[in-house]
């Protein structure tokens, strides 16, 4: 499914004949889920080379794989039938920046769902029947049990929690108090993680439902960004926080976890990933709190890896499942973008085997 | 030494008669040097618990030890004539923050030359012939044949120095490119330790002279902030920072180097230690960066331990030495306090042990 240009519905094309570069592999796309970065692009909110297939969270099964022998990130060889996820960037491994463990920073990055088709590439996004992966990718092996709606979103929101709570990894989680800023998907797979690695964790959302399903998914408290959270935590016996994971993007949620950190804390930024207004950053506090900020954007391969090993230990509790609320067929895709626009769902699916009307 | 008020000159008092509680221990001191935060506290700048006295950089001997044995941060036991420096702070070991790695922020904190002078606890300051070391301060041997201008400062600046790039070890140097913010005592001794590890340091000071110095420390380069940095590290064919120390506590020093790190960067903040203007902070460059901001107060044991370490390798390259550039008799120190207020020397000695007039 091709998109040119906000207001513009989608169009459905024909790509026939892929010819496998070496170390690639070509998927048939299984579910493929609508994250927020989809909404806003088109939407206008965010820039994209056009035309494009957005979608860069989605499972599936491997068609065929190129000449050389492509590795998942277990290091077996990846084969047809296999059933995989794989990360949004493909990176060259060569550069500056993968060289000092930042590959998701590569010089010469791709992206899945974020590129202008191309010959030889135009299956570059999950929005469609087939994805053509290119060397470089990581990919990282779903077990058969389980759910589609669980296994698409670890490609972009589940591996990014995990690499939001990894990059404050220096605090250990058993009886810390973390806070987490937004219920969305990102927010919701934090709290479920450092809730099972025995943290307290306190969510602050605006909205009302989320914050029932933040404490779903195991959070000890919910607050509104109004509430007076001091007075909150000294009243349920929770220490000075000293993990905090900002999620959703919303300035305002970015300053008032900043003024919240305990002594040594560690604020981490993940939601903020288009512009808007600065936030206040107080030197001396920052200096006599020990505090640190730190932003994390994609992930490395690993992450998407403890992302499926976590919902594969996932029983229902928290329910994951729960999250992927609505699915529509691949050819009602301005459908479901404009579901998932609405807020009401936290991820809407988009199903390629599903016939329309279905 | 006794101060008691900004404009009211220093009195001597006599404390006789000094009992020594389980774990503590006299010290005589041999030199001790006035940190940037003394001249502050004189001048009204900074607010401080009178009658106290000050000073907490200086080297001492052992004259006498409290019952229990004292260890030094080696292990061994400290002994009457023992050469030695302390930490500025004095922890308890047992509260929460102790126990989370942050014994420099305990919650029953002392400080030396930061306390109200108290029956039992007179000698709490380094501008004095005694100090008198209380049970949970940290002791590191000096070398005999180390400098006193070497080692005095060590117990605030230098171990801070360390602790500041302790702070971004999760960078290697070797090759990095590191900013420096101010060419104070802090700023001059992370460029000669950073240097020594292999990093190409770049030092950013108004100071014209401070700039001459940074260079004989083994900066690649200085700078005045109105430079454009980005041209002149093309210029030098250096890479993008990936580690700043921002050591002058300049609020316009922090928003310059917050703008100019590049991917993965981490910027310690260690200079803004005094209340200062907000600096502005964009979540999403901190996100698509992956930048870190992180603050550093005090320092740990460990760090005094290696700063002394790493001045006993130095063999006057870079010249540690020229820094102490004037030195008065302890009968003398508002005289030495003024000197150190002039700026005019990076640090200023007080000699117990030199009569009033030599």
């Amino acid at each position: 499914m091709v998109w040119s240009e906000p207001g513009r519905a989608h169009e459905p094309i024909a790509v026939p004949g892929i010819r496998l570069a070496e170390g690639e592999v070509l998927v048939e796309v299984e579910l493929a889920t609508v994250c927020g970065s989809d909404v806003h692009t088109v939407h206008g909110r965010r820039s994209q080379p056009v035309p494009s297939v957005l979608g860069h969270e989605q499972v599936g099964r491997v068609l065929a794989v190129g000449s050389r022998d492509v590795l998942a990130h277990d290091g077996t060889p990846v084969a047809p039938g296999d059933r995989i996820v794989w990360t949004v960037t493909v990176s060259c491994g060569a550069c500056d920046r993968c060289d000092s463990g930042h590959p998701q920073k590569c010089r010469s990055l791709a992206k899945y769902g974020h590129e202008r088709m191309r010959r030889g590439w135009e299956l570059s996004g999950g929005f469609a029947t087939h994805v053509q992966l290119r060397a470089g990718t990581g990919i990282v092996r779903v077990p058969e049990s389980m759910p589609a709606e669980l296994a698409a979103p670890a490609a972009c929101s589940t591996a990014t929690a995990v690499a939001a709570l990894d990059a404050a990894s220096r605090v250990p989680l058993e009886g810390t108090t973390v806070l987490v800023g937004g219920a969305g998907m990102i927010g919701l797979a934090v709290t479920a993680i450092a809730t099972e690695a025995g943290a307290d964790v306190v969510v602050i959302d605006p909205d009302l439902e989320r914050r029932a399903t933040a404490r779903r998914f195991g959070a000890e408290a919910t607050l509104d960004p109004g509430d007076d959270l001091a007075s909150e935590l000294a009243r349920r016996g929770l220490g000075e926080p000293l993990v905090a994971i900002e999620a959703s993007g919303a300035a305002p949620s970015v300053q008032l976890l900043l003024r919240s950190m305990g002594v040594g804390g560690i604020l981490v930024l993940v939601g903020s990933v288009s512009p808007g207004p600065r936030v206040e950053l107080d030197p001396e506090a920052v200096v006599r709190g020990l505090l640190t900020v730190t932003g994390v954007h994609n992930y490395r391969t690993e992450h998407l890896q403890r992302a499926i090993d976590h919902l594969a230990g996932n029983r229902g509790a928290p329910p994951f499942h729960e999250l992927v609320s609505r699915s529509f067929p691949l050819a009602d895709l301005d459908d479901a973008l404009a579901a998932a626009a609405t807020g009401a769902h936290v991820r809407v699916a988009v199903d390629p085997r599903r016939a329309r009307g279905a």
